[in-house]
C-alpha cells in the first residue's frame, strides 16, 4: 500500500474524491493534557462560579475544527453537521480528557476534523492555565472511533 | 496565585499587556507521533526519493504558528520573527519527534506560537500517513524551553 | 421550547444537521446607519464623482457573508449561492439602510450570513466615514424575511 | 474636511500612517440586543447553570476584535493589546447590552476592533437564541468612547 | 452579453447560481515565472538533495486553491475535491512552469480556483529565491482548460 | 549566495530577522491583463456608469495584501501601514495594468505584499470578466521599486 497524498513521482496532491458517493461519516478522537494540582482545582472551580477554562476550551476546539482544511494543507473542505467537544477530569491522574465527535455527510472521513477539535480544545486549557504550570503536558491524542466510507467502522481502544 | 485569563467575576478576557515591554523572547515545544513500521518506513523513504511527508509537515507547522491567535481565543496577535520545525526519528519507538523553535520581539511570550506549530506539524504528519495506519497516536507535546519576559528561563527537561 | 446551541448538561454544541434535508432556503436582513449632514452629503456624492463608499461596503458585506461561519462560533459552513448587498438613503433622517439577501441550498437557513452581510457593509460605512463624523450609530438589525426549511416563511415588519 | 480613504481622483486606499507615532490608544464601543421574555430568561439563567450564551457571545467578540482587519477592508492591521467583552442585562426593556473596550499601542485607533467586537458578540447572542424568538434586533450600535492619537480624547453620551 | 457579476443598476452582486445543477467540473490553469541563472540552478539542485522551493511552491498553491472564495470577492465558496500543482522547468528560457487542476462537483466552474493556485505557487517561488534575483518575472497566467457546465469544454492554446 | 528561506540542511524555514532593524520600506509591484475588446469596454464603461470592475478589484487586491502571510508559506506577519492599488487601461494593447504600492516599518520588506496585492487585484478583474472573455491572460507581473532595508533602493525597468 502507498502513501495516498503523493501522486506516482512522490509529490504533494491533494486525494482526488471526485468519484467518490457522499456518505454520513463520523468521526470521534480524544486527547489529554496532564496539569499541576494548581491548575487541576482552578479548572474545577472554574466550571462552577469562577471563569471557565472548558467552555472557552469547547468553543475553540469546534471553531478550530471548521478550519481543518485551512491548517492541514492536503485536507478537503468539508462542511461539518455537527461538532462536539466534551471534557471529563481525571482526579488521581490530574489530567483533563478531551473528547472530539465529528458528524458530516461527504466524500471523506471527519477523522482530522475531530483530531483538530481535540488538538486546539487543549491547547486553549493549556494557554489559559499557562501561568500557573509552566510545565504541562499534552498527551495521547488518537482517534478513538470512525465510521462510513469505504474503510467501515473503526474503534481503537486505550 | 489566579488564572491570567479571567477578570474579577470570572469572564474570560484577554490579558491587558499595554505596559509590557516589548522584549526578545523565543520558545521551544516538543511533541511526537506514534505509528507503525510501516508508516514509519514510508517517511523515511519520503525525505529521499518520493513524496515528502515531513517537508508538509513543516510548512503546516511553520503556517499554523502564524495563525495561532486565530485559533487560541485569548491569544495576542504575535509578529513572528523566526520559526523553525525540525523532525527527528527514532527508530526503536517508531516515532517521529518534532521541535518547532519560535522567536519574536515583543510583549508576550511565544510558547503557543509554538506549541501550535509542533500540534499542526504533527496533525499534517497523521493527516498524509493515515491511509498506511489507523491507529497513530500524538504524544508529549510540551513546551522545552522558554526564555525573554519577566518569568525568566525556563527549561523543560524529559 | 429549549436553547438549541446546548446539549443536555449545558455545554456549548453546535446543533446537529445530519439527519436534515437540504432544502433551498433565503434570508434577508437589514440594519441602517445614522450620519451627521456631511456625512450623508459625502456618501450621495461618493456614488457619483468621488470614492465610493457604498461599492466597499457591498464587497467587505459579500465577503463577510461567506465568513460568518468562521466568526459566530456555532454556525455550520454554508455554501452561499447567492449574496446580495443593497443600500437605499433615507434623507430625512440621515440614515443609510442596508438589505443583504443571501440564498442557499442547505440543511440550515442563512439568517446568520444576512445579518453578518448587513452588520459587516454598516461597520465598513462606519469606517470609511469617522473622520467626518465620530458619533455615527449602528441602528436595528433584523431578519426582515426568511424562506425555506423546517419553520417555512417568516416576516418581520418594522 | 475630506473621506480619508479616498484618494485625490475618489478610488479607495488604505489611509497612509506611515509618519503618524505609536501612541497607547484605548476604544469602547457599545450596542444592544432586544429580545423576547422566554430568551432573557434563557440568558439569565445560561450565566448560572445552563448553557451560557454570554460566554460564547464573550469569546465570539474578542475573537472577531482580532480579525478585524480582514474584515473591514481599509483597516490596518493592529495589534490588540487587550480586549474585554462585558455585558449587562436591562430587565425593564429586555435588552442585552455589550460592551467592548479594546486597547493597542499603535499608530491608528482601535474604534473598529471595538465595534467589531460588539456587533460579533450581538451576532453571536442572536444566533444562539434564535430558535427562540424569530424577531430579535441589534440597537445601537456606537462607539462610546476613545482617547490616544491626534484627535484626543472623546466620549459619546446615550 | 453582460458582466455577469453587477445587477442592473450596476452594483457588484455573486452571481446567484440557486438553479443551477451541480455537475463534475475542471479547470487546469498554466503560468510561469522568468528567474535568472542562478535561481534555475538553485532550484534545480533544490529538488534533489538541498531545500525544496518547488514543494513549498506546491503546497502554498493548493492551500490557496481551497481559500480562493476568501481572496476573490464575488467568487462562491466551492468544495475542491482535487487539486493538483504541476511544475515544468524550461532550460532555454530559464522558466519554471506551473500547471494547477482542480476538480469539483458543484454549481459553478473551478478556473478561478486553479488560476488562484498557479499565481499563488509562482509567488511562493518568487518569494524563496528573491534574495537570489531582485528581477524575476511571472507570466502568462491563463486558463489552459476547462470543463463540466454550462459553457462545455474550453481549451485554449499558447 | 544561497537560498535564504532553507537551513544548512535544506529544509525550509522563516528566515530569522529578529536581529534586524525596524526601517522604512516601499515597495511597487506591477502586472497586466489582457482582455478583449468586449471587457476592455465593459471596464471603461464599468468605471463610469455601470458596474466597477476596478473597484472591487481595488479592494480585493487591498485586502490579499494584508493576508500575503496567510498565503505565502514563509512571509513574516507584517503591518501594512498603506497599500494602494492603481490601475491604468492601455487601449492599443486592450490590456489593464495594475501597480500596487506597500509602505510599511519593519525588519523585513514588503515586496510580497505588493506583488499579492497586484496578482489579486488581476485575478479578481479575471473573475468578474470572466463570463465575457474565456482567454484572458495575466502577464508580466514584477517588482517595479522597492526601498528601505538592507539592500537600498532597487528600480526595475521594463
Amino acid at each position: 500500500m502507498e502513501l495516498t497524498h503523493f501522486d506516482k513521482s512522490g509529490k504533494a496532491v491533494m486525494v482526488d474524491i471526485t468519484d467518490k458517493e457522499e456518505t454520513k461519516r463520523i468521526a470521534v478522537a480524544k486527547g489529554k493534557i496532564k496539569v499541576n494540582d494548581e491548575v487541576y482545582d482552578a479548572i474545577q472551580k472554574g466550571t462552577s462560579a469562577k471563569g471557565d477554562v472548558l467552555a472557552t476550551a469547547t468553543i475553540a476546539g469546534i471553531m478550530a475544527a471548521k478550519k481543518t482544511w485551512e491548517l492541514i494543507p492536503m485536507c478537503h473542505i468539508l462542511k461539518i453537521e455537527s461538532c462536539k467537544i466534551d471534557f471529563e477530569s481525571d482526579e488521581t491522574n490530574k489530567q483533563i480528557c478531551c473528547t472530539c465527535t465529528v458528524k458530516t455527510t461527504g466524500k471523506t472521513g471527519a477523522e482530522m476534523e475531530a483530531l483538530t477539535g481535540v488538538s486546539t480544545a487543549l491547547l486553549t486549557v493549556y494557554d489559559m492555565c499557562k501561568a500557573l504550570d509552566k510545565n504541562m503536558e499534552i498527551e495521547q491524542i488518537y482517534l478513538a472511533e470512525k465510521d462510513g466510507g469505504k474503510s467501515g467502522r473503526i474503534v481503537n481502544e486505550r
